[in-house]
């Protein structure tokens, strides 16, 4: 039995108790960005209901083109407002580098990926750049109430990044 | 009062319950690739734990070069092995067309967005590509466990998508 399988009997039983169908559009108005982290769940982190936020994640939880381009669809075509970025401590993306990384990619397969991965050193101050690109996007139009955020996975709290 | 503020008292109140830090790599060795939807709460979908499984999520859960980056670090360094992909029913994604949408932008804004949407018109069929673009990418190692499926917003199951 694969983990996949044990996900689908979960899923089962997640459906037993299912409510019906919610509206599409986000109840609460708000996108999350976040890092695909393991300890980072989402929902739980920040008491989001079913029906209430987007959830945007990847690796690192990094503003990358692939977010500019759900952002400008959350807020365009479903209403969204607001949005927060999650980072964490202890993030995968702070024990590599960017070249090594390609690097080995490219020693292993004899091709280097176009994409650049994202790695980083400081999380804080990746943080404030995502922020800075989400402002600087020409098709995301509502950015007066963007905030960041650090999530200890020590102690499960948010601290937020000031400018 | 904004919804970030409420979102940040809801994490005093996880935080008080917080039992503590987890390891890094994801326990059941596993990424889940989801649609960002309000309604597609992926850890109760599936019945995943903190700290179990990568959760990567953009408009539509669609395989772009940004979800083939967190895969590639997701399996390389942190270890997954299995991917499972989650489109769903009465997705936004298939409320527009590409072009509408870039059109709309351009006409707005006076520039035309270099990323394409990613709208699509056919369920199956954007999750059977989706799998398809998993297996072609060099960087991505592991491609013997890759499964998709659709959830129904309306009954809270999951449908697995046939090759």
């Amino acid at each position: 039995m694969t983990v996949t399988d044990q996900l689908l009997t979960n899923n089962e039983t997640y459906a037993q108790g299912f409510e019906g169908p919610l509206p599409l559009p986000p109840s609460k108005h708000v996108a999350v960005v976040a890092c695909m982290d393991a300890r980072l769940d989402v929902s739980r982190v920040l008491g989001i209901g079913e029906g209430e936020a987007h959830v945007i994640r990847n690796a690192g939880g990094v503003v990358t083109e692939d977010v500019l381009r759900s952002l400008a669809i959350s807020q365009r075509l479903l209403g969204t407002r607001e949005i927060v970025l999650v980072h964490h401590t202890d993030c995968g993306m702070l024990t590599f580098t960017d070249q090594a990384f390609r690097d080995d990619l490219e020693q292993e397969t004899g091709t280097r990926p176009g994409w650049e991965s994202a790695a980083f050193t400081d999380l804080d101050a990746d943080v404030r750049s995502s922020i800075a690109r989400i402002v600087a996007d020409p098709y995301v139009p509502h950015t007066d109430s963007i905030r960041g955020f650090v999530f200890d996975v020590a102690t499960g709290r948010l601290r937020e990044v000031g400018a």
